[in-house]
């Protein structure tokens, strides 16, 4: 197994060859300064990995991204924009991305399908392009700073989340840099999010493709905030090979290093975002095993993180097992409620389907933290699933009034 | 189409032979006075159709009364108790519901069989049965108040819910009464409610359970408020033959007429039980047309109306379509995005998955009010489906942060 550290301060533009820019248009708000525009870049060939959103309501990025990968062996670089997501939002918005990505490749002097495009933001406005277009050369202007990009990709974050490692591979020094952002909106197929990740590594592209996909779903896959699945969900992974290993190829010891190195990245990404969500409390590992199958006990995790009254409970920091008890019974899969265990850390509150007898204050010692773990046992075999959540509370929908 | 009356102020003892009676136990809390206790019961020969919940947690009560109805044709009273779900409560559990049977049995000089138990309530304590005991008698003590025994059934709801209606069948006059409890904790599949149908029509038992198997499908079904189901959840609906019509049997038009009159006053409770909602603000009648299936439609509904961000939306009275339109999008059901088409009672919202270009305030004017329909057209089929559903508030989670 190899080791990988962690670079401190390091983000998307740790690994050789990788650059970043980011501009403020004012998309949302043309008073504001916030940064809102960002282009990520490539110097050299790069092999590009991507995974999307499952919502059937696509954004015109998502459809344009995914176009350019089909078709396009060397996508070196992306334009993000936020605060609008320019989604539901006719031909219109494909015109307006397919233009993002034409003055991004004009400045970068690259092919306009070499370029991906995502957005983020509110839903069904079209984009104003006229604020963004005086801006694409200041956000093309590229530097190896990694926060002012991420500034630029977030919306309702309310920290910038971005880390890089490194780790040997042969005889050469490779490295991960990634940042997300993403908070509201988050799950059950993948968080409402975008993410983006830099690799110096030579990977063979069905290596690449395939680590990014079993790290996507060990990570982002695992984490929910408040059940809703959003029309922009993107994650890219880049690798430019400048690292000068040989090049990676599936099933061998460094495809599985580096797709280590990368779960781990992308799982602290989405553990920072569920610490980030919209007015959470708490942060709750929900861990379930004894399942029948893994796909089953992710059904339940993801029923139970997602029950309304559940996450109630969390914010009161409270141990109503019977919540989680009735949750697990509506999650679709066929348990046996004489066999299941519920643990709160390591206290007992259900054993057998019934209280396991701990009083209610020894329980809540546990709940009633700003972190814990909710582990269920449904006693059926041998597989697991472990989710990440947060509680919901009243701040919760005040934020949510307003788009 | 037989044509039936609301009789003003009738409840489950407004048709002939039916009488209730309600105590005060202090299930909950033994210092409260609350009526926490009810026998309702038939003093002739009844059949008893019934529905339950399909949570997979199961509630004593739930599998005593299921094990009544399986083994007894004449299944003639009922006991309820509110304040304690006996639910994950094991063989104690199951003997507490089973003796609550017998003790009521006993008392009304029944078969323990012939009584169908049901309990509402905090899950996982068990029942506080020498509270219960002494107040077995007076529960047993039948009138015809249909008041005092709604009262003795509730646990969050603010108001008693209950009504009866009238109608001819053949030469007779048949009564229908009901009266129900519930608000928070409600779908997919059931509210989280009890429900108690009387009748003294003469019915067949298979017709009986056809006739409440549709009218509850399209009535408790079709309302969701938190997206959560009970582990208690039943409906009962009983029938003594008092009013000498001639026995109702499957396919007929007197079936008809009494299925019909029977939807209306579940429809109407249930859509009693959304205004009641926890600490709910706003009413919204859901519509979702032009899809494939049925099935299908209320899918979509469900998906809409269960969305956290689309009911925190409610709540601000805002027109967020986008919201709308990416719930539908993560329905799971294969939805073709340039159809779909948005109104906010009749002004629209959306057309061919874009604006409809309607400003803001001119479907805020809609969408800002007590009540208001939101129409989806998905554009692909003929079918629909409508759902009754409520907002989210801050106070809802606060409401939700003690059991």
């Amino acid at each position: 197994m190899a080791t990988f550290r962690e670079i401190a301060g390091g983000g998307v533009t740790a690994p050789e060859g990788f650059l970043a820019g980011a501009a403020s248009c004012g998309i949302k708000n043309p008073d504001s300064d916030k940064l809102d525009l960002m282009i990520l870049s490539s110097a050299h060939p790069t092999v590009t990995a991507a995974t999307f959103t499952s919502n059937r309501v696509q954004a015109a990025p998502v459809r344009v991204t995914r176009e350019h990968l089909a078709t396009e062996d060397d996508v070196r670089a992306v334009i993000v924009s936020s605060g609008n997501a320019n989604a539901c939002t006719g031909a219109q918005g494909m015109a307006d991305a397919r233009e993002m990505a034409a003055l991004a490749a004009e400045r970068l002097n690259l092919r306009p399908s070499q370029v991906a495009v995502c957005s983020t933001g509110v839903i069904g406005k079209p984009l104003p392009m006229e604020r963004i277009r005086p801006k694409i050369d200041e956000a093309a202007t590229l530097g190896d700073d990694p926060l002012r990009p991420t500034l630029a990709i977030m919306t309702s974050d309310t920290v910038p989340k971005y880390s890089a490692v490194e780790l040997p591979i042969g005889d050469r020094m490779v490295r991960i840099g990634a940042m997300t952002k993403g908070a509201g909106m988050i799950c059950p197929n993948m968080a409402t999010m975008l993410c983006f990740v830099t690799t110096d590594a030579a990977v063979d592209p069905d290596c690449l493709q395939a680590l990014t996909k079993r790290a996507v779903d060990r990570s982002f896959n695992r984490i929910t905030i408040d059940g809703d699945m959003s029309t922009n969900d993107t994650v890219l992974v880049m690798a430019n090979g400048q690292a000068g290993n040989a090049v990676i190829t599936v099933g061998t010891p460094e495809a599985e290093a580096l797709g280590e190195a990368l779960r781990h990245v992308l799982l602290g990404l989405a553990k920072a975002m569920i610490r980030d969500a919209e007015k959470a409390t708490r942060f709750i590992e929900l861990e379930v095993r004894g399942a029948r199958t893994e796909p089953e006990a992710h059904t339940v995790a993801k029923a139970v993180a997602n029950s309304v009254l559940v996450k109630c409970m969390w914010n009161g920091g409270q141990p109503y097992w019977g919540r989680v008890m009735h949750a697990i019974g509506y999650s679709g899969v066929d348990i046996v409620e004489e066999r299941i265990a519920i643990d709160f850390n390591d206290v007992p509150a259900a054993r057998g389907g019934i209280s396991a007898g701990t009083p209610v204050e020894v329980m809540r010692e546990e709940t009633d933290q700003a972190e814990h773990r909710l582990v269920i046992d449904l006693g059926l075999g041998e597989a697991g699933s472990i989710v990440y959540t947060s509680d919901i509370s009243e701040k919760f929908v005040e934020f949510n009034l307003l788009d």
